[in-house]
């Protein structure tokens, strides 16, 4: 929030000092190409249906469409045993996230993330796992406090980087050993490239720790069109034995009236042979991005993470102020990307560079980068 | 929740003894007429578009469409210096009250409600006002407790009733002498024709102390497709005299992605003059209904309530249990209702009606009560 405002700010004041400059952003989160017809002609045959008897549709299950349900299990996990009574479906990964009550924002708003403490700029009751190059981007668990619920990201935004599976053994068995539930956010999943774990049920005993929320918002471009899923195992317990999947059913019809049913009706249709063929095609184009702005950087003999397995392109100045980089790349080239400071105190050094974006601006933006600062 | 799953257990038992009777289903509020075709062709053109380059839309604002915004505020609040940017774009005034945590179930999820207390099967920070016949469905507020929040619904579920205007001006009157804030849902306004306010802000004064919420589900038919809005005054302060709308932009930006887009333009074409006219004339059938349930219970010589401002028609039968009037209209006439106790102690000698449903379905309802039940 913070930083999207302060970026913006300088994005104005450089409009004005260069009116004249075409200026490129490689700093969104977010999708920008169209949807692929089978989709949205799937979409557009459900909305009109609703203008006739037959096709008329209601409240719908706060969990989802049962065939939707289905889809996902089988689609996802298909040979990770994970039933479609544990999917529900949702408007997207950030809505169903601050239902789990996870996120730190989240949690301050109901007053359990504790005190902010100014020394730190961290809240009392939150630890903060520090990842970066030094530690391959995961934390050193023989340090980590014991807490109620992990929340870990993979692919993560911002470095890019999809947990392997030894990381993921080793979070798992971290989590059984201390009674802690993984809020395992997937939403990039897709991008993967590598082989690593698409989702943390890949791991044996995952399903006794661990809860995962994804979302077709970076998967199929829903962005705007609100869609997710989150995943709440049988056999995850609470330490007094009852069922975690008990709970998150009745926040759910308390809160929560169920997708709308034109998204998940563009769901299914995701998930369709013909529309996940589509959908992926969508994601490897912004992964070509990704690839040319990977050997954008590293042509300029920066070291860069990330773009392999996600969407993001994490590079890093050692030694430099992210919000110096980031203004030197704005004056000289027209280039926003992001600080990476904007998302916590471990990413000082670095810059984020998104690969959502036209073709055509991505490879603008390339040129323009290596015509300013190849050595 | 509790009382749904009570009907549908009773139901089934009731089809298994009765396999060649048809049931006619009362008892649910939820929309079953077809959308008019101008807003499901406005849904179907934004979700084609979706596969173009210039249809496409990624992420958009948290508080919703800009023009949806406007079109909101001058559609329902025009004289009454609504602006649009104290309008919030939900998915449904549902999810909008959980995120204003003043529903009983979500006070209790997130442990503001106090302990639950057997003897009186109450919760021990919440004040109940009771309303009924005896107090023409408005609370007695020289005997009510002051409390920080006032949750308030008129038109009424279930007892059809809408708050009269002098009703509303105490309301007001008592918030603003407690420093109280009053939730307003006014989620069935469309169906008032007697002249009842059909906004809180009809009543002077009341911008410093209410907040409304309110829904295109039973408005336009979307209780599928999602979509709903809150409107949070700029004059709404907290007693530190910080504006309550600063907060709840906080709330719906940091756990809300906004409404699907899709939605949001069949909610704008709900409000262009067509699509406005079409949606009130299925407004108007579900009052039809309305009209004639009226009747059939009034034919009958009970006491009958609701039913003229709002789609349910609220029975009383003085010293009954309403289980077993439920139960009765049941087993004689396969009609579907629903207790008045499911709704709280002081719905227990009435039952509720819905009138949404086909016509030919509450003609035939109508029909069999009748038949049944005349003297």
């Amino acid at each position: 929030m913070v930083i999207a405002l302060q970026i913006s700010s300088r994005e104005l004041e450089h409009t004005k000092k260069y009116p004249n400059e075409k200026v490129i952003s490689l700093g969104i989160g977010d999708t920008t190409e169209p949807l692929p017809e089978v989709i949205t002609s799937a979409m557009s045959d459900f909305t009109l249906a609703l203008s006739t008897h037959e096709g008329y549709r209601g409240y719908g299950a706060e969990q989802g469409n049962k065939t939707l349900r289905k889809a996902i299990a089988e689609t996802f996990y298909r040979d990770l045993a994970v039933n479609d009574t544990e999917v529900f479906v949702s408007d997207g990964a950030q809505c169903d996230i601050s239902r789990l009550q996870a996120y730190i924002d989240s949690s301050v708003i109901i007053g359990q993330a504790g005190d902010f403490q100014d020394g730190t700029g961290k809240y009392q009751n939150i630890e903060y796992m520090e990842c970066g190059p030094q530690n391959h981007f995961f934390p050193d668990l023989s340090k980590t406090p014991k807490t109620d619920v992990i929340f870990f990201c993979s692919p993560h935004n911002p470095t890019g980087h999809a947990a392997s599976r030894e990381q993921l053994e080793h979070l798992v068995e971290f989590a059984r050993e201390n009674g802690s539930i993984i809020v395992y956010d997937s939403a990039y999943a897709a991008y993967i490239t590598d082989g690593s774990p698409r989702s943390i049920y890949e791991i044996p005993g995952a399903k006794e720790v661990a809860i995962e929320v994804s979302s077709f918002s970076k998967l199929a471009g829903f962005t705007g069109v609100r869609l997710g899923w989150t995943v709440v195992p049988h056999e995850l317990l609470f330490s007094n034995g009852f069922p975690v999947i008990n709970d998150f059913n009745r926040i759910v019809c308390t809160c929560f009236n169920g997708a709308s049913n034109v998204a998940q009706a563009g769901g299914l249709a995701c998930l369709s042979p013909e529309g996940y063929k589509a959908m992926l095609s969508v994601v490897g184009y912004y992964m070509e991005n990704a690839n040319i702005l990977v050997d954008t950087f590293a042509s300029l003999g920066l070291k860069v993470y990330g773009g392999v397995n996600a969407p993001y392109v994490w590079v890093h100045f050692p030694g430099s102020s992210s919000w110096d980089r980031f203004n030197e790349i704005l004056e000289k080239t027209h280039i926003i990307t992001v600080p990476g400071s904007g998302f916590g105190p471990c990413g000082e050094e670095f810059i984020r560079v998104s690969a959502f974006g036209r073709r055509e601006s991505v490879l603008e933006a390339s040129a323009r980068l290596k015509d300013t600062f190849l050595p």
